[in-house]
């Protein structure tokens, strides 16, 4: 297997799940890590244990994300891995949603992914080297009764991982988007005892993302989905 | 052919090409047509040419979506009939774009239509009856190189209607995405004389829409499309 | 409204529900009609009725499907209008399906709509102007477990329909893809009574077959979908 | 990493391309591999070189392939890994395609597919273990101009995945689809000098399958596209 082929990785919307098990496989394989969040507090756990950075900043502010590769720059070197996981969703019946909330929801799922690749774009495009991935989910390909703020946001997302695929591919820069199909085990929900494995587990989520990352570049997937062997898809 | 079922229409985002197309298609069928724009003074020859109401709004703001309703059922009755045809696009490498720009289109492109989408439901609801017809692009299927901030609006766009439609289609209210495929002729638009109808006749997309609109229950349509003979896709 | 552009359909897979259905609607707007079965005498009530001309053939034989076209060509002129509406289907377990079944499902379904449209193309191609319509269903477009000769077949027509599409259209050759997402009312399967229109008319269908002839080739459809207002999708 | 869960391969159509890369990767990893081929005589140095059994079937005939399995059962142990690799087109204007090599093809890209399914899927049930994977290619996802056959092909042979993913992950069976996007590599075809890994590497794609293979059941991909740095999609 050839050598794995970057060093610096940054995860935007950090918290348990996902974004835990990835700092956990790329410190494993020797790269900084950078975890980003508004809150940094609660990373406090994850940073001791994998020795990966905090950086505080709202993804969905363009001063905010400017700032943090800034500083991100300055304190681990500018990431050749950057992978934008923040999401927010708004539920509810289309005419009794809150048209505020909805604006929010959008602002962190679609707009922070723009802002982030803007700037991972900037960073990498000199050196024609990285890869940015994006946390998908099946609203992202199907819009749901009840949930049109999240389908309006994951499906932006989409567009946005599709429209920066085009453009920096032939540039060095793998982009790649992951559609996440089912709930994904966690402390707070963990999955129901009588079906095992009937939910993601977020270790093997980031395992599926290192082989994306492995792929050389004569053979890149744009897109994959994961789900549980029980879920209907 | 069964009668037309409607009588009130709203075309939000009116300006001279489709919506005038169908401004002229919706009257002659003998519905009120209301028009909506930032700026109205540029609709007045043709509200004047077909009859139609004029409404000033901007659809990315929610208190003047909001009061654009309340006008409208004043006016000329609440609409059984919403259509959305706004949008806004920012080009250019990913790199280089203007956040504040994409911020803009993106409220135009799909903030917008989900607070159209909001208000026409909370209208057409209590009635179990209505028509939202969305006017989306060959962006919200295929995300090009040099062009994320339209991919990110038209796919958003499209995630609404399907959610839009699954929730409100039981309800009784008919949701449609239009995809244009091509581009659509206009005076400043003109298509090359050397092969004909190569562009999108806008009359011929209203014509398309009022198919649409004339579909009974039992067998709407969600999603067609719509290209020029020569198109390549 | 343009007048009509076509005078002559031939409509294969001919039954007792979309394709009468279509007999009565295009014979209304003045075309000659043929109907298409491996078994005419079921046709002998449409054909009275409508005046539209009965040719036996098997859509999956290709000598058949020739003879077809020449017989036709003599009888009502070469048509203008072609409309593949034949499938079957074979259904079961993976495991437990039997092969001469799926080879002839797969026969009927995808293999005779290339005999068909083939043909179709040598006559519509010295005019450069024709109608191709496939008449697809959800199999189409999601594989449903328990069902994959069916999902074959209906995923192979789609491809075969968009390949036809691309070549075609430039040539003046309008093909449509229609996607059934429903069951279709009938005397042996009529709707539920408790909600209306929960299963798909057939006349309904066929109003939006014309739509999509009726189309001006600057503002062509490729593909539209049907499904009653209640169906989940 | 966890330990590779299994332990016996069939490649059908094999050559010397993905196939081949396939044979060394498996066997590398302590599979026992089986390698299927009409004419097994030009496998004999692949052979050799990786210890892989060779079986002669045509994966079009369903004697054959019923033979096929029950000769791999007995010579190397049923497979718990079937991998179905063989495609046939026939490229043309739809006017000027020769019917029976139309037939030929989807034989061998489709109904061929689905037989080998249907065998492998009898041998894995009984286990509630394996994982079936399917060749695609971009021809599946989009029907090009003058390729209606490989079109047909490769789009009911999606279909057949979806339904079989559908049907079998419930029960053990992982199945997965590969959508490969672009030319690969052979010392018949090899990649412009002017533009490194423009071409895909075969070794690489197998690497991917092989991550496929990888994944635990509460994170299955069903379908992954591969396509070099440069391809345009």
């Amino acid at each position: 297997m050839p050598d794995f082929p970057y060093r610096t990785a940054l995860i935007v919307g950090a918290g348990p799940g996902i974004s835990a098990s990835l700092a956990r496989e790329l410190t494993s394989l020797g790269m900084a890590v950078g975890l980003v969040a508004r809150n940094v507090d609660k990373l406090a756990g994850l940073a001791e244990e994998t020795g990966a950075h905090r950086f505080a900043a709202d993804a969905s502010d363009p001063a905010s994300v400017e700032g943090l590769f800034d500083a991100v720059g300055k304190e681990i070197g500018d990431p050749d891995v950057v992978i934008y996981n923040a999401s927010a969703r708004a539920r509810g019946p289309l005419a009794e949603l809150d048209p505020v909330e909805v604006q929010k929801a959008l602002a962190v799922t679609a707009y922070g992914a723009f802002l982030v690749a803007h700037h991972a774009a900037r960073r990498m495009l000199p050196r024609g080297h990285g890869a940015i991935l994006f946390t998908g989910a099946t609203a992202g390909i199907k819009g749901f009764a009840g949930s049109a703020p999240f389908a309006m946001g994951k499906f932006a997302l989409r567009g946005l991982a599709q429209s920066a695929a085009r453009e920096l591919g032939p540039k060095g820069i793998h982009v790649a988007h992951v559609v996440i199909d089912g709930g994904v085990r966690s402390e707070a929900r963990p999955e129901p005892t009588d079906t095992p494995d009937s939910m993601l587990s977020p270790d093997a989520i980031a395992r599926s993302y290192v082989s994306v990352l492995r792929q050389e570049r004569s053979a890149w997937s744009f897109e994959i989905d994961l789900r549980p062997w029980v879920e209907r898809f």
